[in-house]
């Protein structure tokens, strides 16, 4: 973490010469950008009446404005506060190639939580922040985050400078003077803020903010030379992965599944039984879990061909057509692409109380991308622990989250395959990609393995079902479905 | 409007041997919906009971899901309290190539409006309703309304059925009794919501939806035909318009226009004795709108190089830098394309008590759509009622709305073409497209003229600037945006 270089005023043809080269410097660096891998997230916070504002609208006004946007956080609102709490900040999230500014950042959001809170709550705050940066710098976001400082004695000095001109006065409110007063105390929080927040590749450069030109050549020099330093990193193309390897990391989840008993069945008859009791069942735990406010989450992965589809529709027919959606995960589109990966799902995560249901998921992750090589072999293995982080900010929220595992025999996937094609209304869910993951089963079968054995947490186990029968996977998915939700709600079913 | 053919039970072996066929249709239909250039919108309404939720699992389950997304709407979160009306709905539509359906519709919620809000309120919700629906219609979109009808004593055997039976009790609630009493008066309210709504390119299809199997059916084979007689309507590319042809509608505009003196000048001392003055004033101004919850929307248009950055930047500097947003309006993204043209403005519509501030704006539809070709000669003519209207919604709900066009002389704008041209950080702001409109001169001053004469309205007037000298064109700007403010809040300057 840089200290700021306290130091003489800047003479101002000193930095009339120095700012046309700056100003063509950032803006070449935004051609630049618009054709980089990465994004870059811009945070300018600081002391008060340090001049954020005018840091901000000079940044404005050097950038080109339509590669660039500025965010700020206000007082939540009730869609926000419905998710948990980093949704606010995921939904400003930039694409590659483009810049975003944060007034303030969701640092002072964090800063401006009231003391009343606790101390505790304030230390996860600090922690969820760091891990979020984290996230996204290993994505490959550059990341900076300016501190402007100002001394307690050259803040009262700027305060009474422009309260004293008639002109300016209106700069400076009763809030500004309050602050003041409270200077030492919000400097010791933000300079916990700041070193708990600090990480190699999201680190805080504090810049002394005494001296406007010495504070605007140091910010943009600061910034030039971070953008440069991150292209240089970020040149070299990865190498792609190979697809199609077979790697075992935790060898209890192959085991697990395929330990699994794919010959149990259920008859017509008994299936007609019992469905429209656990439909009522279900429909029921629905109802009660949105009176407490609390969504449901439901993921539905599986084998080609397992019965996703089907079984979804059977539990969507006791819930009210408007308290769910259903977000089909195929291909990501261009806008999603240029995303984090999981910015897709954050997205879509449903308000307090709702349904969302998921046919396959952020596990995609882990399955197809870890085993075509869409993704690289450190970013798979690093995201078993994100995609635990990730479900543990939903059940952390009261959000229930049900993760089921269609389970299929090599055999019968061959049998649905040939009969999808056979008939003309299911062809289109058939093709040359489904043949081709066949082929890669065993690649397959050892990455859902490990996404079982490095996924399956309390707030969000995975359950295994036998779908060789179409029957008692429905019955069974419906069962576990309303046990859970009872169980969460503290209800018998 | 096409009334329900009230008819005898389909048998069950005649529906099975039909859904294969229709869902085959569907299929197909989806396939050709991905290539085509319109959207489809289908709005799934009706009598309690008649099977809304069954329909929507239906098509769930017939329709390939990753082209379709259903959408439902609850009571109004904060965010859409704080916009107009609308801004709900057109949050929630799909791209070309895509199909929404709408579980209740934008009518539903029309429906739900309490009867305190009076008869007035509801008439003027239907004509936006319609007015909605005929703009997207205009677009191309393909409109399919399905109303599923039940007659008070089918709805009563029904509502019976269910209940009597333990295992589907749960589907009928205290709510559904109370409604089917009041089925009369619902009714009423429906058909005329239907008969208001119903317009040649959104009609209404009523469905008898006393036996399911028939129901199904029809509402499928109504969808594809529509479908299809969409298709062939859209299927020949639209011819494009000529560049650069003048045409005028309205001679007044070009005459004010024309009338403005160029002349205007203000000295720098001049400019710096009065513009601290004003900024405080407008920063008070802004902060009033602030507490009564307006909305500020600054719109900026004018000849390329006129200064409506430079402006913008004079503006902001009095604004808290969390309060306002500046939005670029340059070339549409794709996703942008593939929308309605206002699509992307209404993405950006300020919260209540909040500032938006567009560099260009939807008056690009008008000026370089019109005279570069981009959008046809029904479009651009039909636009201008558009905008009107699209800023009577602001100004309806509380907007205040401050449109400045930045006048130049020509022979300024080529001094400041050069100007840019020679110095290294401005020269990303001058490009082929500049020398091009410019050579374009006449045919954009027609377009100006016609766009003051006709969008020129008592909510949402247009300011003409003088901005050859541009310390007098900022400061203008400056005393009329506080003057405009302050009289719409009811305020001295």
């Amino acid at each position: 973490m840089a200290k700021p270089s306290e130091g003489p005023k800047m003479p101002k043809r000193v930095y009339e010469a120095r700012v046309p080269v700056l100003r063509e410097e950032l803006v070449q660096m935004q051609v630049a950008l618009q054709q980089a891998p990465f994004s870059a997230l811009v945070t300018i916070a600081g002391d008060d009446a340090a001049g954020k504002g005018e840091v901000i609208n000079l940044l404005n006004g050097w950038l080109d404005p339509r590669g660039v946007e500025t965010h700020a956080f206000h007082a939540s609102t009730d869609e926000e506060r419905d998710r948990p709490p980093m949704w606010r900040y995921w939904r400003t999230l930039p694409p590659r190639g483009r810049m975003a500014i944060y007034v303030g950042g969701w640092h002072a959001d964090a800063l401006e939580t009231p003391a009343s809170a606790g101390r505790a709550s304030f230390e996860a705050t600090l922690q969820r922040l760091a891990h979020f940066e984290r996230l996204l710098a290993d994505d490959g976001a550059l990341i900076v985050k300016i501190w402007l400082q100002l001394s307690k004695a050259a803040q009262r000095d700027r305060l009474h400078e422009l309260a004293d001109d008639p002109d300016t006065a209106w700069r400076v409110s009763p809030e500004d003077w309050k602050h003041h007063r409270a200077y030492d105390r919000r400097a010791r929080l933000a300079e916990h803020l700041r070193r708990v927040t600090d990480q190699p590749d999201a680190p805080w450069h504090v810049v002394d903010a005494a001296d406007p030109r010495t504070r605007n050549v140091e910010l943009v020099s600061h910034l030039l030379a971070r953008f440069h330093a991150h292209q240089r990193k970020h040149a070299k193309p990865a190498p792609a992965a190979k697809p199609g390897r077979v790697v075992t990391l935790r060898a209890a989840g192959l085991k697990r599944l395929r330990g699994l008993s794919l010959d149990q069945h259920l008859s017509e008859d008994a299936y007609q039984a019992k469905r429209d009791k656990w439909l009522g069942r279900l429909n029921r735990a629905v109802r009660a879990a949105a009176e407490q406010c609390r969504s449901i989450v439901w993921v539905f992965e599986g084998w080609d061909a397992a019965g996703k589809g089907g079984a979804i529709r059977r539990l969507t027919s006791a819930i009210d057509a408007r308290d769910y959606r259903v977000i089909p995960i195929a291909k990501p589109s261009d806008e999603e692409k240029s995303h984090h990966y999981l910015w897709r799902f954050w997205r879509h995560v449903p308000r307090a109380g709702r349904v969302t249901i998921y046919d396959r998921s952020w596990y995609g992750r882990v399955l197809v991308e870890r085993v075509e090589g869409f993704c690289r072999e450190e970013e798979w293995r690093r995201a078993y622990a994100e995609l635990n982080d990730f479900e543990a900010q939903l059940t952390g929220h009261g959000v229930i989250v049900l993760k089921f595992w269609l389970h299929l025999s090599a055999a019968e996937q061959l049998r649905r395959f040939r009969h999808r094609e056979e008939t003309p209304y299911k062809r289109h869910k058939i093709g040359a990609e489904d043949w081709r993951n066949r082929r890669q089963w065993r690649a397959y079968e050892h990455a859902v393995g490990d996404m079982l054995a490095l996924t399956h947490r309390p707030g969000a186990p995975w359950h295994l079902v036998p779908a060789d029968n179409k029957r008692f996977a429905r019955l069974e998915i419906l069962k576990t479905s309303c046990k859970r939700i009872a169980a969460a709600l503290g209800h018998d079913v």
